[in-house]
């Protein structure tokens, strides 16, 4: 191997300005939920020129809605959300095959004025790449593809089928992911180049999301006593939130892969509105929350947990006592994912890692949820989740670490290469 | 008086029918702010149809900015706050002059399905007018100008200069008010027709409105312990609000006007909106914000005791002492006012409520704020708020009730002939 990786490193350096334009190109794209399908549209238009067989569909293509690991969306319009597989078969296949995988959604910038560059006008400072998504996860993105130029530019191909994917959805529900298994693609393991920093992820937990929707009685203020203020309610089931949370806490300190990490189970609440008019008493509040649970937990005993922590807060309250909330599963219904020890794939990308980085790969436990959970969770394929080095992913001034990246993208083609074979081209 | 009396009363009760429609036109306008224009429109050629002279205006028009009263504005466009006052102009005057205003806008609806009818839909069941704004305050703009048809349709015209003025922004501002001040309005008495159920308003609070700005730093909520929820820290704040004006109630209860009416200075969380993404901790949170003071508390105090609150507050969080939110004046910032008892105007008010009603004009205290300090604060005009009888002002199914705008159109009409005097026509 190491006559191939050292044809892989000087074509990984040789094409690594432009990878970093590529990199640039795709921050450019405004991607944000809704409106990645210009970004796909572009790359399905950079595989077809590469010479990969191009499937582009929308999600209201396939039919999706009773497989394991849906999510129920709302406020979306899924014949616009555009999904790409790139193929290349091998003539004949004598290797294993593999799915590179990653997601081009980015979450929203936040007040842009906090961002010290702007946000889709990528901008390079030393080792550093800025801008939304350029972390999480497009430089994996650019990563996947240009392991694959270089084995090309090596004057190599690999010896088994090649599926390179780009999803979207998967910062919410990660119905992208499960739309190319609804669509049928498989093979011998999956790699999604997510911002790992060189790790793997050996575990990470579910993620739900659900919408607290609380009335009020509006009045007018002078006799706001007469009324029950919504904003007030939404926050009292916050606080009751909070603390369901926290005794999930105490018990995942016994958990075998969070036990040892503080506080694995995150509880957010990400957006909210509500109310009209400053004197009036709010009629309304919702509130979008996030929470997480532990792998091995069932979505639905999950599910229990909350309703049962917003049922006994609300029997609490006098209004809300005889005004329940509507309590909507929106979004992520994500369980969490294992990938189990001792997977040749696993043993494959450790050995590439270690090639290039001279250290051993390390594991990390993530407490958000990725893609890769489709793949090993409901279809059994080992699904590694590995890739380059960001910051601030979903913060301002989010960045990737090009240096990292350079590495990273030759341990993915120095993976290709070992798991799926390569010849002469 | 008695035969006057007699004459109105005919007069009202033969126009009634026509006055509920007349209520009915006003309340089918959306004249939610901003929106006032077409109503003001109406109501202009309303006044031009019964001879009045008309001068209609917008708020841009006026140079107001400097004068005491005025509020700070956002959000909103002038040039589209049309202001409606018609003057009818005795010859020669021998009586005194009025000057009678209602204003036109109206609060938002709240969510439509929590009405039982539609609210710009006006329906009449009973006794009662259904819609928003019926109660608060076309029912009393429709008595001001049917007070004067009635003296017009007894064959009787007032022996004194009348103006009707129908004003924008008396729910955010009150710079509708006093733009027609600022034009140069004046008469010897004042009388907003308020739904304040045949009662004089003694005394109102003052008003003021502000926005809280807070940051937040976002993360991904794997990470939720690096960041900052702006939504918690909006909470936060808004708690210490909610001390400091229960210490402002406490304080009250020696007030000479309001020391018996609990918990008179109302805060009022009212509108709040943060985050853009239920998996990022939001970065922002802005939350719109009512407080009351009581009548001869100074503006700038309210406010520095408002300031202080939140100052100490945010610095007794981690992250609030080193990033403290904006706190902006935008809205009211209105003082409390207090009719002096003692005035011709509602010594002779009080004489036609007794002949219409039977019984005595009783006094109120107002926990909310209304015109009427325009003209009696700074301009030393007895301003006189006493109108028909309204529910759920602000709130879902709004009504004006019937019978009590009939009878309090007659009190204003027999108030008219006796102030300004009135002549055969």
């Amino acid at each position: 191997m190491t006559g191939i990786q050292d044809r892989l490193r000087r074509a990984v350096d040789a094409g690594f300005a432009r990878q970093v334009a590529f990199l640039s190109d795709l921050v450019r794209f405004p991607s944000v939920r809704g409106q990645e399908a210009p970004l796909q549209d572009w790359i399905a238009r950079q595989l077809a020129d590469r010479g990969y067989s191009v499937d582009r569909y929308t999600l209201a293509d396939v039919d999706m809605f009773n497989l394991p690991g849906f999510s129920p969306v709302m406020d979306t319009d899924y014949t616009r959300a555009v999904q790409v597989v790139g193929a290349k078969r091998a003539t004949p296949p004598t290797g294993r095959s593999l799915i590179l995988q990653g997601h081009v959604d980015v979450v929203p910038t936040g007040p842009v004025e906090l961002w010290t560059h702007k946000p889709f006008d990528p901008v390079q400072r030393g080792d550093w790449l800025y801008g939304r998504g350029a972390g999480d996860m497009k430089q994996g993105v650019a990563s996947m593809i240009f392991a694959l130029d270089a084995i090309a530019a090596a004057g190599l191909e690999p010896a088994a089928d090649i599926y390179v994917q780009t999803v979207t959805e998967e910062e919410c529900t990660g119905n992208g992911a499960l739309s190319t298994l609804a669509r049928g693609y498989r093979a011998d393991a999956v790699l999604i180049p997510e911002p790992t920093d060189g790790t793997i992820t050996r575990a990470h937990v579910g993620v739900m999301w659900f919408r607290l929707r609380v009335r009020g009685v509006p009045v007018h203020v002078a006799q706001a006593q007469a009324g029950s203020n919504a904003i007030m309610s939404a926050f009292h089931l916050i606080q009751a939130l909070q603390r369901h949370t926290a005794s999930l806490n105490a018990a995942a300190r016994s958990d075998p892969w969070f036990g040892g990490i503080p506080d694995p189970i995150k509880f957010n609440p990400g957006v909210i509105r509500g109310g009209d008019w400053a004197s009036s008493t709010p009629a309304w509040c919702e509130v979008d929350c996030r929470i997480g649970l532990l792998p091995g937990v069932t979505l639905e005993s999950a599910r229990e947990g909350v309703e049962r922590c917003v049922a006994e807060a609300s029997r609490a309250e006098g209004f809300l006592a005889n005004n329940p909330p509507d309590l909507i599963w929106n979004g992520f219904q994500a369980d969490g994912y294992v990938l189990e020890p001792g997977s040749e794939a696993e043993r494959v990308l450790a050995e590439a890692h270690r090639c290039v980085f001279g250290a051993a790969m390390e594991e990390r436990r993530s407490t958000a949820v990725n893609d890769t959970r489709f793949y090993g969770l409901y279809h059994r394929m080992p699904a590694l989740c590995y890739g380059p080095r960001g910051e601030n992913h979903h913060g301002f001034d989010e960045r990737a670490h090009l240096p990292t990246l350079r590495q990273t993208t030759l341990a993915i083609a120095c993976f290709i290469a070992e798991w799926c074979g390569v010849r002469d081209a």
